[in-house]
């Protein structure tokens, strides 16, 4: 027996409004704009994303997962960005009336997402219409005025680091796409495990924001693999990168994947889902990059050097490029 | 022969990117973040509303109708609190690769609007997932610290005024939909004009903002008809409301329209599409309100008040409520 939702006014009051407890500027989500202040001395850093069934997350995924990963993509944008998350706006599509049980699932994914990623709902919109599920997310956060760290300014010498570690992600998905590779793999259930929470529920690296905006030239998140975030990092600050292969973080289960098939480093360079965060940091701060990152718990792996010649190379233990037949995500390419 | 756009990057650089011109915060679009300063002495005002083919604008619509429509929603919930627009975000997701001529003609219709109602593009996203065209927007404006017009804040008493004309939106969507509807109106091609270009026209009522802030108790944009809208400030602000049908305000081409069907009343009520501005204003200073407004350009019409008992009646000529049995546009009821 499962009820569905009859109106927008029931939706926002009993599921949405209750995310807005405690935020004055969110009227209580009764009116259709809200009041957001600056911080004092800051300015705001803002992003929009959508996820959708079928294209950023599985229909089989939880409603919980779903939220989860909706407002982390978001929030690891203002993470690359060196920003503090402060409050979302939320525009939700439906197909059709929602049932009361997944609405009361996502609200508690997103209470879940807001108390870990320390934002809060402030306002948004619901509707149905044909099409995915859809939940486009607008994202707000602070830095002190000036000192948003961005993507265009890595100098050619700088180290390029990655945060945590890389594919896992993009394997998570493939295992549950297709549940045979688990075995093919030789991977343990935890292992599995491991991955595929990893796709399901990306974590935004915000302990790395001090870092960022202390010693970064550039930052940004890697949300579409390596080899296409590095190339578009690259592409606006004029300058190229070679990254090598085998200092690439691997996590203990993507490691053991990747020795049953190396041709899943694919996966790790392009694959996409990773929300880990790219940094390019003069070499004179390097050092001190690696202490903070490691002193907020994040640490970081340095995996090549920017290049005054154009162009991406990633290296093997051969020193051959490694051939990037597929080079992430792009939605018209 | 018509040319698809064949990459994620070619369609911010060629279409999106001049629309962000002189905006410093936007990063000319090449980051995946924007920074936004808050004016001093006000604070930020946020909304966001997303517009689909089929559901909020027809697939036979222009691309520079639907731009302009897609910004000028938005705006109009801004211009209802008595905001200043600044600055917009938006997401935009394509069924498939956009042709190019389209994206010519839809960012043109951006630039227009952006213009004519005083902000500028500084953020988004774009993909591609199935279902309708759609446009995420959101609108960021200002007002001094404190004084955002709310809908909440009604007091019985109060005279509620609207802006403009009611129900010729609704009327122009009913003139696309079913072409006889001209004759059987008897309008002219002109009168037949003015309908469908407030249909797909609308015009946020910013010249309005400053008569808001200094008199209204409370106010919203009507955009799901007046007796849903003018409900929704009822409850939220713990009052009811008597407005007169005699006194709505009508342009000539409704007129017309009622006079050949006096049933058409419904669009004029309960039509959506208005973008009008509701305001309910203290009875002292209801004089003050309206000069204001007239100064401003935009007249207003005072069509009945707010009262102690809940809920609305809109009152025929002989006294009597007229049957509200379509109350406005839900997406879920």
């Amino acid at each position: 027996m499962t009820r569905r939702i009859d109106s927008e006014e029931a939706l926002i009051a009993r599921y949405l409004a209750p995310l807005a407890a405690g935020t004055p500027g969110a009227l209580g989500l009764r009116d259709d704009c809200a009041t957001l202040a600056c911080p004092a001395g800051e300015e705001l850093v803002l992003t929009v994303d959508a996820v959708a069934e079928g294209v950023h997350f599985l229909a089989s995924d939880s409603p919980r997962d779903v939220a989860w990963k909706a407002l982390a993509v978001n929030v690891s944008d203002l993470a690359g960005k060196g920003a503090r998350p402060i409050a979302y706006l939320m525009a939700l599509s439906f197909p059709e009336a929602p049932e009361e049980s997944w609405l009361a699932e996502f609200s508690s994914g997103l209470e879940e997402a807001q108390q870990a990623l320390g934002l809060k709902l402030t306002g948004g919109d619901t509707d149905r219409r044909p099409g995915p599920l859809t939940i486009t997310i607008t994202a707000i956060g602070s830095v002190p005025v000036g000192r948003m760290v961005q993507r265009c300014a890595a100098q050619a010498g700088d180290r390029l680091f990655v945060s945590g570690t890389l594919g896992d992600g993009a394997l998570g998905l493939m295992l549950l796409q297709r549940p045979e590779f688990t075995d093919a793999w030789c991977l343990t259930p935890d292992e599995r495990a491991h991955l595929v929470r990893r796709y399901r529920r990306p974590e935004p690296r915000l302990a790395l924001g001090e870092a960022l905006r202390a010693c970064a030239s550039a930052a940004m998140d890697i949300s579409d693999g390596l080899a296409k975030d590095l190339a578009r990092m690259c592409v606006a600050s004029g300058c190229g990168a070679r990254v090598e292969a085998l200092r690439l973080p691997l996590s203990p289960a993507a490691r053991k994947a990747l020795a049953a098939d190396p041709s899943l480093v694919a996966a790790v360079v392009a694959g996409g889902d990773d929300y880990e965060i790219l940094a390019a940091v003069p070499e004179t701060r390097a050092e001190e990059f690696r202490g903070r990152a490691a002193a907020g718990g994040l640490p970081v792996t340095g995996i090549g050097e920017a290049t005054p010649a154009q162009g991406v190379s990633i290296i093997d233990s051969e020193g051959k490029r490694l051939p990037l037949l597929r080079t992430g995500w792009d939605h018209f390419g």
